[in-house]
């Protein structure tokens, strides 16, 4: 049994990761910290915590942290760059959650967060969590960047084409649909039930900050290989959720084909504990992956237009963000990887 | 480790059995029956068991049924009547989620059915499966009648008040919504998204069949007095949940108070692992149960109207089907009450 | 053709009117005021608006709006008290969807409302904008405060058991569910997506400030008896719609019965051409009125327990305000009631 | 003032169709056939038509739609192509919302929908009733076939990309979102609320019927250049809309830009009542057209990848659908386009 600690867990992450840590054999969750907050039960402010956790929210305050044998940030981008070195020091793992160590080249992430990066240190000796590429390094990491939701479910779609090279790298697309949850718990209007629901958009076609991070995991699947990709993400209207559609045009049209592509995404993802691959002709729905740490593929072949197109369905509050978090931390410590993670999603 | 089956699992109500029982340490579900898919695996039919769950559905036999060692009915009303003795004689515990054994009055239940009861000396042997009434007698019950979704909430809302004679038992209402999975899983017009969502409706104001099963309930808690209730079911656009609004007035307002009728409850639900009294002022929401077998209740006392209101809120699929199962079967095979319960629910 | 000048359009009940009255023949909006968004396009903020709807906010002045021919106030509480006046002397009429002119008690409203009420005489000259019960004073008004969304609904439903003195006034009971554009275009954390969709929960059992405007109407149609109301609204998973299930028990039970409200209500209702008074048998559901300015009823006799029950079923931004406050105009003005309103409610 | 008849109005596209046409004031409808519904009231089917239409369903009759100046077909496909003839005939002009006369190439037909044509001489007659391309032709015709939801929203939005030869017309992709109600009002499991919200699904990977439809337009706009279009749709948990995001790399990239693209699309369309070119930076969403006959468009240039990106929002009962039928119609008898369509979509 370890202790573990959550920094900000006011949002639909940490409540999502207490939801699952308190399911979790190895794990107590001895500090969850929230400036504003502080003083307060946790279960007040998250209902359905109600009578099953007993901890208030206390200051953030690096020495406790230290006491933990593990530290979660969920926090905004920014915060977690600025007291993970100490939280290391005092002999914590850490498992980020937000951006600060995803994206290794500090210039661009600069660029693309508008801040100056306060560890850059750190960020080369950040692990990318993403089990199913990083799984060596992720047991003996101490410090854990967890892929964005996006992220995840875009390279889970497109990696096992770039690792056997059948497709034109040049010229991806990725059209992701997420659930509203992906905005975040903050009050803005864009995010009301009468602005969100029954409607569907799209945004960020100025750029989005997530698209250098899907870049830099594409290009090391393609060799070194420079990725051309448009991406284009879409708020749909529902709580949670993340539908990728992926569009990959075969390099060779001839030397491609259904059955080929089936066999390769089967054989790349056999061993995976939580990708699905689904049978050839299924398709995903995201209701089909709901609370559940299940990420779901499936890879279709037009032979009219020698197109893969690979649809890659999650949960984004869990395989995107929370859940994938436990993944890596039961690597890191060297448990069954499922552990806490074998909850059946919710259905209807 | 015990072995269980159940009939008829491709409505709602059996993959919520499913899902609740893949995480139940005591159990191994032995045998999924369905006539019209026998063969087909039970998880191409339900996605979120892919991967988790490897039986086909099979013809119902009841020889096999005999093996197991309980047998859930998550059928339509008219079925488990047919069979139970048969199972039952077997050597199996049988518990019905249908309402085949819910009413004690044979003549009543015909009435309300309209089919002649095939298994009368049944009903007289069957407990009604509500832990917070019956835990004793469910300890030594072979066959279980789980109450529908909206006898649970109503019943746990009004019977503090009928226990203590509290309240005026001939005047009392509720008004209560659900979710649209408490109609099942058939293909009807009334239920698709484009009628049922962005909507809310009454129905059932020439009577509904869940109001005798309330009716017996609340006399029983009144010590047998007459009940006089007024029940309004609503159909509210989302998948899960209820809520029960209900109104009782005070038998002697002087008397009364809100600070009696926290107590009331308080006292009532104290040991009750699923029942959660919300502390003075708050009030529940359906979706601080979602998912888990949980009832949150909050008692208001309005003083000008001389009235309590008591909020109950469920998960219609969990504590109002699925979940009080499980709860039961627990308590009849003297397990710890809250295995394969303890899921938090999904929020958001 | 006149002309009309729209106060604070900048929330759901400013755009229900500017849509509204885009199709009015007697009538150009001139004027349409925001202090934060002055200077901007009104189709800027609202979309739907695009390409109709060439105005820009301004800053509120008013001198302008005593230019106008008619005034509508789509403001918080507070607002229209301190300008109406003005507006008044210049020469407009004054159509306020508030609560400011809504409750003749005048220390009743200060302490509703926790502010000392700037314009008390006006008060007494303002006609309740409930064109059911006062047409014949609207047609005489200079000065119109247009109902809340639940008096609406409540109000129509309990006036005919209440004129023909068929219920008992002291033990009436609303339970209303309204869709979440009730609350506002403000950015609140309960009215998020993901807080508020997919749940059903109940509010203001403290109290709610429709509450006495609501006794208020009831009892002047009782002839001024005492009524007894216990009111609790609830917030449903929806944008649009409020259904109001309310129950009234009968005076003499014998005297009563479904043929004879069923007749009451026909009557009562049947040269309105905004109420629609269901056939015996058939319900209302709010996605038949959306976006227009119905309020369907339907009543129906509970023979066991000696209860009426009536459903109100209305669109809150429509016959709950914009649409109500342009009937109402149509009155002031002596035009044919529908002008402007006739559009069809959109089904699906 | 003519006279209207519908066939098959008891889906959502029929409902439509009677309430757009209650708002326009040269049509009068004089019959709605329905086999299953005759002899019923069209009101109560559909209940927002309560007390705005008189009308019974009747029997299908060839005469009686002889006596009508115009006939609307909603029906499934393959009804309108044995009866249109004999309408003609009579004299009334046909304006058909299936796909019978949508695709000129006979044999293509057949292989899509799998059956027979009854009536190809009528296909080579029929003219296309996309009024943005065929407005002139539209001016003379008997005979409309409307577009499909899809095939509009697709084509307006890649239309000037192709007239203008601006991308590489051969690798095309158009991943569109649909809401529920462009399955109909069939009662099928898929379509349940408990199925269809909260989730997000692609479909039709195998190929979709529009997608023909599709080609044979953009091929037209290409001047007969063969086009290569990847369309998946998808199923997104709303009632009504479709975003449709199109993907069209630059054929000429230096010669290309955001302002080419924008001027482009603003000419294009400049004197188009229903198609609105959102100005550069805005992206439309599904919820500002709902219940309009408005399609937005916003085209963005991606720099880094000589992309252009069209995003096209419609709702698909309305511009998809019987909007567009009766702004052909509006073109046919020579009215103001807009007639009956100049209603405001309703947001919230």
């Amino acid at each position: 049994m370890i202790t573990a600690g959550i920094v900000g867990a006011t949002g639909y992450t940490g409540v999502e990761l207490l939801r699952l840590l308190a399911g979790h054999r190895q794990v107590e969750v001895s500090l969850v910290t929230s400036r504003e907050l502080a003083g307060t039960a946790v279960a007040s402010h998250f209902p359905n915590l109600r009578g099953r956790f007993d901890l208030d929210f206390s200051e953030p305050d690096a020495a406790a942290f230290g006491e933990c044998d593990v530290v979660f940030y969920a926090t905004p981008h920014g915060v977690a760059m600025q007291s993970a070195a100490a939280v290391l020091a005092a002999g914590a793992k850490v498992i980020d959650l937000s951006a600060d160590f995803r994206i290794r080249d500090i210039g661009c992430w600069e660029r693309w967060y508008g801040v100056k990066h306060q560890s850059p240190e750190l960020v080369a000796e950040a692990v990318y969590g993403l089990p199913e590429v990083h799984r060596e390094s992720l047991r003996q990491a101490s410090l854990v960047a967890v892929p964005g939701c996006y992220p995840t479910a875009i390279q889970l779609a497109l990696l096992p084409l770039l690792e056997k090279d059948l497709v034109d790298a040049s010229r991806l697309i990725a059209d992701a649909k997420s659930g509203v949850s992906g905005a975040g718990r903050k009050a803005a209007t864009p995010y009301l039930l009468c602005e969100a629901s029954e409607s569907i958009s799209a945004y960020g076609l100025a750029g989005h900050r997530h698209h250098p991070e899907i870049i830099q995991g594409l290009e090391q699947a393609s060799g070194g290989c420079a990725v051309g990709l448009t991406f284009v993400p879409h708020l749909a209207p529902m709580i949670r959720g993340i539908l990728a559609t992926c569009y990959a045009p075969a390099r060779e049209p001839d030397a491609c084909g259904g059955e080929l592509l089936q066999q390769v995404f089967e054989e790349r993802y056999r061993d995976e504990p939580f990708v699905q691959v689904l049978p050839r002709g299924e398709l995903p729905a995201t209701r089909e992956v709901r609370g559940s740490n299940v990420c779901e593929l499936a890879v279709s072949w037009l032979e009219a237009q020698s197109m893969a197109v690979v649809l890659a369905a999650e949960d984004n509050l869990v395989k995107g963000a929370a859940g994938q978090a436990i993944q890596c931390m039961n690597i890191m410590f060297g448990w069954n990887e499922s552990e806490g993670l074998a909850g059946i999603g919710l259905l209807p």
